[in-house]
């Protein structure tokens, strides 16, 4: 279960920094102000996650993280500048990412023993948290908040569906695939046929 | 004391979520997006200063804090979208929230036993960080920051007041009852005649 | 040692609330919104440094620092506001401030037996957060991530020069003026003669 648990970490870490990467071209950053974004848009959601849970900061522990944080966010920089990037051909890794961090969240959480509904938020704060830093360093309203198809809803309910399971007496690696698959499935099924959640807008004066 | 602070604190957390979800409709966010910015409203102070005082986080010790928030976060996206809201309705709760956060930061930052200066700047910030996380989640200059009627220094006010009243001996619940009252009548005060502080402001370009 | 690194701190805090409060003069802010936005500016670096080393936050300790920079801020205030104040005149002591903080902060990382490249990137993050945080609070793009001058890169190299020097068995205190003269003179060097990195930008579609 570490193992696993650390191998995933590590592929969402490099798949974030990538998309972190990617979204700094649009603000004419230069190369470490990317390589920052990245840097954050990567360890960002772990590292809140271990701020509430008064656990060490998992990349300030094992620098491993950091550096492929910084080598994803590094050789994205300069393919990105050579050839032009579609955004939407990073929509899948960026949802496999999400995924893979929700669940190892909720995880970390579980064997800290929170209680039920905090490790899940745990699992949303870790999924989430990497793309809403990016967004605010970015200056904009974080994509996450937006009207759009689900995005922290599907991290929420996969982080559910993996307390649950767990509760009824499921096995930790059953459980955590299955809820990556779930996070996965609703994620694409959103995008590919745009299911969204009630939006909530006012008009009213400032 | 203890169950006075914690009371105080739970309806300050709903009286922040409800801000928060109701400033979320300025922004078309969507149910989870309304959500977590009311959590982050209602929550973010408070996780702050435990943050800072490397205290556990006191919603993820006690998730009854969590619940309050989602639950009135929920009830009021399904309000607010069916009722017009006026916003101005909301600046007396707005204000009692401040009030009630302001002391209870200040407390518990004295029972942690910082130095008298610490301790109401972090009732200073339990009162507005939360509003804070709101404004820049929703992209804006946080309004606590801007030209406008008394709000942090309001808060800063009571809190020292909060502080001198109990090293002159005065009995802590005496003293927080005190001090709420002076954060609530000066924030009135302040809307209701316009009360200001000194403003900075340049031309001068970038 | 350590009292070369509590009055180089001290400087640093002092210098940075000085820019803090200079900036918020962009955004009209009354007195306590310039002051909140100078002690951020002043005190973010170094608490998010001791958060994720999780040491005691060292304001909160010893609230001189806190004193130190709320003072400045006050008198800053009142001065830009009396007199007009050209923003390049604060570069230089920017730079200096840059130059304390990344050396402070990955002096402290080194003595808490950080992994060195999670050391040099604490220098990093002590010297560039409290900017970075100022930027937010305002709600600017992050000016150290855009293109421009060198100045998270230099923090940057300067930090892993002090790693270095200490590897190979440099004295501390020679390691440290010689890391902060590297930071300072390309900062230096970056504005006289416009010194850049690559820039990353695209004009993909949201």
């Amino acid at each position: 279960m570490d193992a696993l648990l650390y191998w995933v970490g590590m592929a969402a870490v490099a798949v974030n920094a990538l998309t972190g990467v990617l979204d700094s071209g649009r603000k004419q950053m230069d190369l470490i102000g990317a390589l920052l974004v990245g840097v954050a848009t990567a360890l960002g959601g772990g590292t809140i996650r271990d701020l509430l849970l008064d656990r060490n900061v998992f990349w300030v522990v094992d620098q491993t993280y950091l550096i492929a944080a910084l080598g994803t966010g590094f050789i994205t920089f300069f393919i990105a500048r050579a050839l032009p990037v579609h955004p939407r051909l990073f929509l899948i890794p960026d949802a496999v990412g999400l995924a893979l961090f929700t669940i190892v969240g909720t995880q970390v959480a579980l064997q800290w023993h929170t209680p039920w509904l905090v490790a899940s938020l745990m699992g949303v704060i870790t999924g989430v948290v990497g793309g809403v830093l990016r967004d605010i360093l970015c200056n904009d309203v974080p994509l996450v908040f937006l009207k759009g198809e689900l995005y922290a809803s599907a991290a929420w309910l996969g982080a559910l569906v993996l307390v649950g399971l767990q509760q009824i007496g499921t096995n930790a690696i059953t459980a955590s695939w299955l809820a990556m698959a779930v996070v996965l499935t609703l994620r694409l099924l959103a995008m590919r046929f745009h299911l969204t959640l009630p939006v909530f807008s006012t008009q009213k004066a400032e």
